[in-house]
């Protein structure tokens, strides 16, 4: 089967809006947060070698690296989010004829709802990081594309709620609460501010437009 | 020249990160404008035939109807985006050798100026449409996909903000400042209150899942 990253963007668009159940939310998520580093990188790219940037010339450099790597780290999360839950549908066509094949399938279940935990719970970090590299775009970036850091900004944020609600609706299901707790606690801490962020950044690009 | 559409996800993502100037925050924001119309026709698809969801079933139809055509008028937005970039570039490439031919250049490109301040602003009112149709998809939709909903929502939301960045862009070059302000009013109308939509419709569906 083709990687939903080699697909067409028309073709990725045509199996998001059918009624497969993937993708679906957490891909879209994904791809919008490796918008958001690509755009960051864009930033770097336009800004380095510029005699005008010289100042922030290794800074931008840093920043590059920091998003080409978030970028091929959210780019491979379009595919996991699709493989945890094809992994989860799976776990919940198992069998249960007998006492014991119903527990086997519910402690599956239970194993493979925490991997569907983590998995957007990695994404939402990826994008919450992903906000942050936007803004050193948007401080320090070339004035001519400065409007594409506010993109990555908004795309980051976007991606980084949408990939939160993949993280509550599987946390909901998990029977050890301690766990979910945990992950759901961690996820606040992420989002925590992530608003008052985005908007800030938002408001330095628009400032320099 | 292969379109961006057709591109693969990672193709685009590479073009996007580099130092092209196209395509770069237009066409992502189109892209994830498009990706909102998407999901919600996805639980539309997901919704329509279910006997648990029979009540809704028309309006369920009704608005499929509406988000396939905004998908389709979102994902020719990213080609328009690129389309009247060029186009400018083109313009401030003009030769001004002799104050005719400054005049001339000057003319051509106060001309596309209020194109490409039409394109985004047209952009930015699709991806409010967007929010608007999630809302129903949100109240209304199978509750089993309600979370792609809530995506719907935040990647129109981000792609309205990212559009009316390439607005204030544009417009702010225009010396036709009735044409300026006439457009910019309309994008602060469209703007208007998006947040406290887009959260509204993130918390009906958060507190479904």
């Amino acid at each position: 089967m083709t990687e939903i990253k080699e697909q067409s963007i028309e073709t990725f668009l045509d199996e998001l809006a059918s009624k497969q159940a993937t993708p679906g939310g957490g891909s879209a998520a994904a791809v919008i947060g490796a918008q958001s580093a690509a755009l960051t990188s864009m930033v770097c790219n336009l800004t380095i070698g510029k005699p005008k940037y010289i100042e922030v010339e290794n800074d931008m450099k840093a920043l590059l690296q920091q998003s080409e790597a978030l970028r091929i780290e959210l780019t491979g999360m379009i595919k996991a989010d699709v493989d945890v839950f094809d992994k989860l549908m799976s776990c919940y066509g198992l069998a249960k004829e007998t006492d014991q094949k119903k527990t086997d399938r519910s402690e599956q279940i239970q194993i493979v709802l925490k991997e569907a935990t983590l998995v957007p719970l990695e994404c939402a970090k990826a994008c919450a990081q992903a906000i942050k590299l936007s803004r050193v775009a948007a401080e320090k970036g070339n004035i001519g594309v400065i409007s594409d850091a506010g993109v990555a900004a908004m795309a980051g944020y976007s991606a980084l709620k949408s990939a939160a609600l993949n993280v509550y609706i599987n946390a909901g299901s998990i029977k050890d609460k301690n766990f979910a707790t945990e992950k759901l606690t961690e996820l606040e801490q992420i989002i925590k501010g992530a608003d008052v962020e985005t908007e800030e950044i938002y408001q330095i690009v628009k400032s320099k437009l």
